[in-house]
């Protein structure tokens, strides 16, 4: 009895990454068995050809950046990663050795991340590539970070540097020089600070939409305002290279997926011993205040400018 | 503090859609508590426009029908639905009145199937529409129907009729009459047989791709046979007016998400009697046998021929 190519490759590329709860991806569903004293944290995020990634991007590439942009929301809510569902539409005539190179990509970030596919779809577009994954990830119960516990006095804390990823789109674009790739590097494959968060941080978000949109979030979730200084915000040295014309990226740019936390004053110096074991830089920003939720420099209210799809 | 209208719309048209685990859609992600005595069921499905639907098709018909589509996949599991998460990617200047009525017709699946919105990703394409959506569903322990579970000497059960979304999707492209629109209503909405399978079938899956293509993956997962008798596949009144030249579409079309059952003999009366409840027709179309995945009709084997992407 011959199978039709699209189960060919599923069962070739997709099946080796599979958890026992996938059933060999030969179900229609994943069926998850409670776990105990656990808490499910489940979320999706898309990339689509254009949008969020120049055509001709390596499939490997594709499928590390996809999981990593994932697993960031999962370090945002203080999540320990479990597993993911993929959805994979690309035009009909995509060569197998994309997919091998895509399922390359997963095996990596599956190894390094600790966790395995649980299900997806596989289906064609007429055009452009786009591509989803669902992740879950568990917490103890009532221990995911919301973004709405942040409360005057907390430190607003980020981590690793921040405007990296946009100017390294504008590199990829030859608008600014990039000799040793280290800023394209950064937008093609950014870090989920899993770990770093959990259990310390009052409020949490991942910075997808430039930190004053995203602090902005924060704030209006947990009614609060938050004063911060543009001068302690991290850049990397690339980054302070690129000049004064490029700076306000490091407030406005998108795709960092750097953690931006509310920390209570009691844990500031536990986040500060907990980034050493990660490996991590931690930098204090500013602090979350009463009142509305605006953003203040000195007395300047911030505009929360930041990517919008529409 | 203005907010993009990327966000704006979410909070107007998908916020009221939400559970409470779903946190607002203001957080990264949703927190499920674990479910006593449950087990989670977890599937994915994509519609992409100009593959899985025609350009131009009405914004809350592609919401009804994408719940629909996923909601299948929990019926073939023998699952009862829970929630979803859903993933939107439309060209820039979509308008509103598209997201309304979207929203709209998730509304009308939600109330009608007992599920609701747990969050999702709003993005943007450059030119198709693209749409998906991860179901959640529960079972008792141990309860999810798979398909490994079907032995010789089951009956093979189906619901329904068959051929008839291959057929609707002639007509909407005007190769056949269709003069009261219930092949082509057959196509864009199809019924999810929620509650049909649930502890009676040993194995069941939802037919997408064509009964014999879906038979032999049962087969295939269960290392079984199965003898089919096309005589007895469940025709509708226009489908057996289509005539013969289109009555292989009920071996071959895809997309009328029926279920096809393995069901245990002792278990046949009571499928029959659940069916009647439901309002919903199950015809026995031959059995499962013992040997090689193979599907006979008498002495002859059919050929699985069914739709796939590459």
């Amino acid at each position: 009895m011959k199978l039709p190519s699209e189960f060919d490759r599923i069962a070739r590329y997709f099946r080796p990454l599979a958890r026992p709860e996938a059933r060999n991806l030969a179900d229609d569903a994943a069926v998850i068995p409670p776990l105990p004293g656990r808490e499910l944290v489940i979320s999706t995020d898309v990339m689509n050809e254009g949008v969020h990634f120049l055509p001709g991007t390596p499939a490997g590439l594709l499928a590390r950046k996809l999981m990593r942009v994932n697993l960031s929301d999962l370090a945002a809510m203080g999540a320990e990663p479990f597993g993911y569902l993929l959805t994979l539409a690309v035009p009909g005539p995509t060569p197998d050795a994309w997919f091998a190179g895509f399922a390359q990509g997963l095996a990596e970030e599956q190894a390094r991340f600790g966790l395995r596919l649980l299900g997806g779809d596989s289906t064609s577009t007429s055009q452009d590539i786009s591509l989803g994954l669902t992740v879950l990830g568990t917490t103890p119960i009532c221990g995911a970070i919301g973004r709405d516990g942040a409360r005057p006095g907390d430190g607003l804390w980020v981590s690793g540097t921040l405007g990296d990823a946009a100017l390294g789109l504008a590199a990829k674009r030859g608008r600014l020089p990039d000799p040793d790739g280290v800023l394209v590097a950064r937008y093609d494959l950014p870090t989920p600070r899993l770990g770093l968060a959990d259990g310390l941080a009052s409020a949490a978000i991942d910075i997808s939409d430039g930190i004053l949109a995203d602090l902005a979030h924060i704030c209006r979730a947990s009614n609060v305002g938050a004063r911060v200084d543009r001068g302690l915000l991290p850049l990397s040295a690339p980054g302070r290279a690129a000049g004064p014309a490029w700076r306000d990226l490091a407030l406005t740019g998108g795709d960092d997926y750097e953690l931006l936390m509310a920390v209570p004053a009691p844990a500031e110096a536990a986040l500060r011993d907990r980034a050493k074991v990660l490996n991590v830089t931690v930098t204090r920003i500013g602090e979350i205040i009463a009142g509305t939720p605006e953003i203040y420099e000195g007395t300047a209210v911030l505009e929360p400018l930041g990517f919008s799809h529409f």
